[in-house]
């Protein structure tokens, strides 16, 4: 196995730990990517760790995911909820998918209860803080792995 | 810790491997149980393992996780949709809990889309088939040892 | 054709004959049952019959019929309204089915038009009070020796 | 009981067997009037039998049976849905009356879902095909003699 | 003034008199027809008076009167509430026009509310019987001449 | 007949013929009370005609109305769409009663359609201008002289 | 105790008694007042009784209470409904308060359903006739008296 | 007056004192009972009193108050908002009868506004804690005693 | 390639060229017809070219069509928006078929936006007048000849 | 420029600087006078303050100042979110006229987002307590000199 | 007529050929460049061809094309359904101008029905693949020569 | 106060004077800039001016603002009603900030009614045109001396 999965994390995600710390938590993106990286190295997986701001460069990550990557994490953040440009860079991806949320989203805004994102990806995983990243790579690996 | 989890599954789910294989795979809900006891083993938890098709029993062994247990996983499947009841129990928990679904329940039909479980648990877990009770454990092993 | 059908009846239809009569009729659900029999003997068939105000009960009638039945013949009451479970239930069998009303539900308020059974049954039939039934075994009986 | 049965087809019903027979069937309409004429003789009844594509002439024929007959049975096809004209035709009637359908339209289209015939017919029997047809006059009958 | 006044009437009117009185009262369309000519007369108006069934010849008559009209009254009936292709055809029309319903629409059902006539001709009245034909035909005559 | 007719005018009402006259016209309130003493005479009636800008006194003189009139002509004009407190009063009253607008409300804003005044009079008139007061006293004199 | 409870009613209630008798019972306001002037002697506490058919009257009133009151009693009749102006009065006291209608309002027309004054206040208490104004001076007392 | 009062209670009441005290309060369930058996005392009535997480044995629960018992007291807690066979079986009885809540169910989330149990019984009384059973039999007792 | 392209016009296009220039254009019915024979001509095609007023009739004209043409095109008017018997009439047809409109429907009202066509066409042109007959003709032609 | 600038406030800001101050503020009415006083002298501007209650008697203020004015500032409170009658008094004005609010509706419940003086006026302001009266009196003065 | 015709492609566009062929067709959008490249120059026109992910960068292109354009096609992809700024930047563009879609977007999901698009553009041609950008240069051309 | 105020500018502001000056006027986003650093001046403030087409940069900037900023005013112009990206932004700032349309938006088109900028910032100004970000300048000064 060797194509990595991609973790592709979504708009203001670079403000993590600094932006309202009591729904996000403490801990920065790079603290994720950390995180992130001994669990891959524990399944053996290898990883590519983006984030953007763009949607449209979003668009861009997701189809070089299908092009290169066997699995696909995405936190698309906010355009989780108004992306369908985001919905169809995903179905053009032939990938074990998982969505993630760091809050539970379900307990927020009802405009963060729809999102374009899950019924284009294998599973969705919210509610964990950044353990929630640990568990999708280990959802991405029993898919490759055949055990899901 | 000697408090077990409750992992508690709601109607027709009984039927696990014989109804709709396509939709919810071709395990029983005895292969499921088997697999949460390793898993739970492995981190150090028990577990306490049940099935009910009927909403007010449910009622009664959520508050009985209230009052005996140390986490909660719950698959309330139909019941997730339009029990209220189901919310009002678990909100009167104060326990590490993660609502878990074998499909994708946001790529289904529309009235599964709602949960009235979502608001009142800690995370979310959908689309993994029986690994999501694996996961599921994960996350309330990490939510009893402060990982998340 | 030695299994039965299965004929189930949900809450409150228990009262029939004495509650609001001007809606559905004078009959006791022993009349009816006693209708059945007879009908069911002309058509060489043999019936099972109950009543239940619970839904996870009826569930459970329903996985039964699933799995002992030939047919499946459900008034299913305030539960069509509302039941997701009773939904799943029917569709986990693979039986010649009819939903059955007394009352025209249509012409009634406006919480009554909408049924979680009828898309997961093969028809449905409302309005003509007890023979209604004896139409629904018509209805079985066409389906099971393949003239519909 | 000399004045007849009218038996209203609606638009496109002309086309049956021919058209989206993993719908409809494989029956004509000439064979469910052959089916029709058969299930009266045995229960000693006349019928009248006919199909128009238009609202017009449909609403023509509920007056003319409003007059003529003894009892309507009315598969309106896609007027049912959007046709208050119909329905003021049928509420000017004062006849044993039944909506029938070949399909569960229940299973199908949203749209389909909505019924302006329902509330002005005695009951209704959909799903069953043609056999629909013999069991809408059943269900004259038993009216006609004060069987239901 | 030679050009003559169309009154025209839609679906089910021409069984004004014995469908549901309580609603429409007991006269014809006849009755109606001698009230308009009689007061026509008293304004110096000619008038030409219709009836039909079909949506299509409605729209036809409509056409008619704009080509050969000094004022339209119109009940159409039914087709009020769903006819789009009414409302284009009165749109095209430019005449003194008014729209007339015998009941008080607003007090019966939800769907009578909605009208496709309402915002395509001069005005409206509605609840006064066969008195509003006359009311009708002053409202044009008004028009006619200047006064309104 | 002593009793007079109540023709009431609610708010704005008083600023007829300078506000908005390519909606309303170009006649004052005063110029309609002129006609509708016109109109009455001819008709044998006696007027009482009325302004207010406030809800409450608009309630409180309907409920004179149905203690000192033989009819009732309300112009509720903006609380035509949102008093329910206007709709209770009048159906305290027995009264023969018509609702007028000066202009076609139903060739305006979604929010003019909506009539909490509607349900509970005789009957309604609107588009016609001053007209349509004529128009209503009419109206009234024929349901007083039972020709409605 | 000095400060007293008071009691306000809104639009329409000084027809008590003789508007639709069948929905709001024959007792008239002053018979209401009279019952409550009782309880509260027994209760040991005083009451201000008004009605005013204006909504700005009424905030007025409520704003009075909030100053001069121990407690509010309130029927604001059609104004619950549709006046946010008397639940951002309410909201400004600091009171045991009570909204009480004589009939059920939830038994009744959709438009009455909904409340402006019931996330206003303490409790609510409906469909008792007048014997409610007498339970809500108990609730009123209870609440002073910290029984509640 | 020999018949009892039933007092029946739904899912999740039997926690009252442990869960969310902040909006429920401090008092048991027993606490409760205690209450009513003091004020029924007062009253003259006998009471019974029941508590069930079960849907269907409230609905079983409530057919035998029909049968037994001269008056009915419902807190169906979350079935209240879902539960069209309990507005079935209440419809069956003809008794004097009273819905409660604890706390101020409009002044919480949105799903907790509609109820199916309202339209059902003769009034409804919610906000006012324990105090709320009090004032519920006190309404009862009215009843039978003609009082309201 | 025998067969012609059946080109069908629905109600109020016999006015084209009179009825709101401004919206539809100066060109008649018969322009149009002389603008497609010619573009037919150029493509190889036959034409069979119609208008009708009634809903019926254009059911029955798609029914022709699917019998004995090759191609359809249709420009169904007002009834676009609320004909579920043309879309069923459409989908019993396996043609090469286009939806036509003259102006852009998406600029106009919001009632014009819904069309019951389109689900059941190859694909739809509008906005463009009497040049869209033309670009519908080249696109039937493209179906035929394999191009799209 | 001799007319003055009229600043119209309605129901329950008389309570200002006592009610709810968390989201009005401490300031009073009176204080705000004081402010706007200051600022029009700075501005060469003269003003008229008032505060109503009553929804009646804002409309006829608004119409004074239509008539008196050469500008319009309304803060309309809780009738902004209801009244037709305000809009229609707006619409009736020729004036620069600015809509005020102290909070910011936007970010509290969801019936204050909708306005019907919003598309009656010239803008809009608010969120910034007493403050947006001062920038109001500025936007009119702008209005006036033609700056904006 | 020296300026080109921009011919624009949003989102995922640069798929084209792999995502999804069953929907989008195997031409890739290099293929489509090539055969507007052609039936431009048999029509006389330039073109430039584009395409981007980025929503920003459409509204810049579309900027572009109203300053240096003779008119426009283009196909927003995702972005149709969701973008306003596209919307505001075509209306501010005089331009002829087409929207595009491959896929008939009406025969797919409910929210591919909603354009923001079609509103600011002359028209609309969809479900014809790469053929509707040839069409679409035809209805450029014959806007430009006027002969439509 | 060494910290500047941001001034963002969305998509389309660029074409400022040239689109559509009827609602968005005549003076270009460069005229803006003039003004708004005079009045920035003028109040002891310094600015840094800025526009995007693109939501990704726009959510940047913002971020930008929360990090060297002391104020920020915000024209989202269309991601005013679409983007929760950019109110996420909104909400992770810490600043004064103010909202500012050039046009009254509510006197617009429904979908520019809805504001996901609103409830993230301390107030709105709009409908003034450019004075609109003089008045937003003034009222975040106010802000940071504490004058609001």
């Amino acid at each position: 196995m060797n194509k990595p999965v991609y973790i592709l994390n979504g708009p203001n995600l670079n403000l993590l730990g600094k932006r309202q710390p009591e729904i996000y938590g403490r801990q920065t993106l790079a603290d994720i990517e950390t995180l992130c990286a001994g669990k891959a190295q524990e399944l053996g997986l290898e990883i590519v760790f983006k984030q953007t701001n763009s949607e449209g460069e979003l668009v861009g990550l997701i189809q070089e995911a299908g092009a290169k990557a066997c699995g696909l994490i995405l936190n698309a953040a906010a355009y989780t909820h108004t992306s369908i440009a985001i919905m169809d860079a995903l179905k053009a991806c032939d990938l074990a998918s998982v969505e993630v949320h760091l809050s539970n989203v379900f307990a927020r805004e009802a405009f963060r209860h729809k999102s374009y994102v899950s019924p284009a990806v294998t599973g969705m995983i919210c509610g964990f803080g950044a353990k929630g990243y640990e568990l999708a790579l280990e959802a991405v690996s029993a898919q490759l792995t055949g055990q899901s």
